[in-house]
């Protein structure tokens, strides 16, 4: 009753005419930020499902939570359900998505919620896909459930970006981060970028590994940096890597980068325009490591396809993390969605690293724009946060 | 006594013994802050000499204020006692600068303090000449007046940076400030930069001009902009426009610029290495500009004989509106205290023009660095701002 007497006191000043729709209101929104919470314990490990978590609420206690571990595992409904057992019957549950009506691997999640004696649902995110869309919930109301629906949606809607763009569009999340000083430099003029930023900059871009389902390079980030782009968290934390994809069009990295020789769960793909079966992904191959043949755009892989290919692997949100020709290609092909600049108080002068290509912007005007940026303080530096183009603009439809 | 009703809330939750010494604290500084709003008046007014505010305060109630409102009038304790007229008698004076003790204009102020008979006097900085330090003060506290120091010292000391910079090392405070886009670009590659940040950004610019002694800018930053570098901030402000220093090593900028040609009450001046009375400085004096010719270092005007002869002119605070070539020598010569970089959530690419030129580094490690960074949201964009070197680094020993 702890948590009820919580809610309560958010509705307190509401005239009471109007109080007993906003207490339920209340009392939701309360309940599915919990929802919510165990939902991100799933980020970065569901894909290509989304991620999910649900509840159960009986007497305004939280009796079972639940959340999809990975694809093939239950979801999110059918954990918690079956972690209440028997209590289950004349409970509330609370999913951070709408429960599916179609059979996988635990059956449809509306027949478990039926079976369940459930009593009443209540979701924040409806499903993408428009063939899906509703049925469940129809069901449910077919039988007498409760259902009340989009509570905090903008909220349960952010946490599954990636796989709501892959449904719409086809095409995966795109995050650009780089890492620069004051004059927007990757490193000096001989490639030196050890480091940019500090210690909790740095752990930062670890914790966001953590949650990709991939990260992709180009060759001369690789071939100057060298970089494992594992992550790296310390002993206590339970980590998972994010699959590794490496642009070298022309297979020309040498085979000792450390990217080829990794201890890691996750694969490593590198993407070329060579045919696949030449002696160069022979090699590579050999190492364990992937290789994508691709299409070519002006000589090098065309990135869009290289990223259509990825949504279709499963790999639905892609964190990139250089260089400046892939952030450029990415940038005038559209391809971005959202940029994380880490910038830390240096200066290096113009013969630096600039972090992006060229654009071929001769007006201010037209240059590319971003939303409004977000800040984030990290010791000395800064974390900018901007989204590069409005979320629902369909990058797929701008393909064609 | 509504005030010092204010006053008596902060003091609430002291202990019953310590009481009484943080009550007067606490008074202190609620009333000195007054002073500090009063002196603010000035700021940017009363180059060479610093701004300072003065109230007197009497059964807890604010009876004058005054200001320093600028070089030859009369100091802001003055101002006050004036506008008190006999009712000065018994009361407190809070300065936020030590009272002088030499004969200016209107005589010492510990001699007219005295005269007035104010009780006690409370001050913020203490004077920063060694010469003059305590002098008043001691002279006040021989003749029985109460004197309480350092209430409030740390913003007072900020409000007077450029002063007490130019007193202990015979340099001017130098603020870099430049408006960027993401990448760290001033325009595109064809020079164009209108505009790269927002209209609440470039209002913020004006309010900065109004408050700063000087402007100065390199000569290609006039021929690619041709800015007025005027004070705008519409017709219901009350402003002045700051003095202009164009450096032009060698004269080359044609007649026809903006800045050659302003109603504005503050001069242009043009700093050259060119001999004094040649045919082009003669051009440019007899269109009102004044001409200073300074010497040399690599061909180029030296910028530290020139911030030197600013402040010997009583140009104490300077912002450097531009362009690269200047920031990248500043930063080289180590001769800038502060920068302020108003960044847009725009990208324009490698061939834009970088906001800083060459700094000779190839080590990240040897990367010129600053302070943490501070951040204002300006609509769209930001204002970062931090420090490129301690306070009390005494630029002037590090230039023999």
């Amino acid at each position: 009753m702890r948590l009820l007497g919580r809610a309560r006191t958010l509705t307190r000043r509401v005239p009471r005419a109007r109080r007993a729709a906003e207490f339920d209101r209340a009392v939701a929104e309360f309940f599915m930020r919990i929802a919510l919470e165990e939902a991100q314990k799933g980020v970065g490990r569901t894909h290509p499902n989304p991620t999910v978590g649900a509840i159960l609420v009986k007497n305004g206690r939280v009796i079972a939570r639940g959340h999809h571990r990975r694809a093939g595992t239950a979801h999110a409904e059918i954990v918690a359900i079956e972690a209440a057992g028997p209590r289950a019957r004349g409970a509330d549950l609370y999913t951070t998505l709408e429960p599916c009506d179609h059979w996988g691997r635990t059956g449809p999640c509306s027949e478990a919620i039926l079976e369940a004696g459930i009593k009443r649902v209540i979701t924040a995110s409806a499903d993408p896909n428009p063939l899906v869309n509703g049925k469940g919930i129809a069901r449910l109301r077919r039988h007498g459930v409760e259902v009340m629906t989009g509570v905090l949606k903008a909220e349960a809607d952010a946490l599954n970006r990636p796989f709501f763009r892959y449904i719409r569009t086809g095409m995966p999340w795109v995050t650009l981060k780089a890492a620069v000083t004051l004059d927007g430099k990757l490193a000096t003029a001989t490639g030196d970028s050890r480091w940019v930023t500090g210690e909790e900059a740095r752990r930062r871009v670890h914790e966001l590994r953590d949650r990709v389902d991939a990260i992709l390079v180009g060759a001369n980030t690789v071939l100057r940096d060298d970089p494992q782009l594992t992550t790296r968290l310390g002993p206590d934390v339970e980590t998972r890597d994010p699959v590794r994809v490496v642009v070298d069009s022309h297979l020309r990295l040498p085979l000792d980068r450390k990217v080829f020789h990794l201890r890691s769960k996750a694969r490593t793909i590198v993407a070329t325009v060579e045919p696949a079966g030449s002696r160069r992904a022979r090699r590579l191959e050999a190492l364990g490591v992937e290789v994508w043949s691709l299409r070519a755009k002006a000589g090098r892989v065309d990135l869009r396809a290289l990223l259509k290919r990825m949504a279709k692997a499963g790999l639905l949100s892609v964190m990139v993390e250089g260089g400046a020709e892939v952030f450029a290609t990415l940038l005038r092909e559209r391809l971005a969605d959202e940029l994380l600049l880490f910038v830390a108080p240096k200066v290096v002068g113009r013969s630096g690293l600039s972090w992006v290509g060229e654009l071929g912007i001769s007006q201010m005007e037209k240059a590319m724009t971003a939303s409004a940026l977000e800040v984030e303080h990290l010791g000395r530096d800064l974390l900018l946060r901007a989204r590069l183009r409005d979320d629902d603009e369909p990058s797929a439809a701008r393909a064609r």
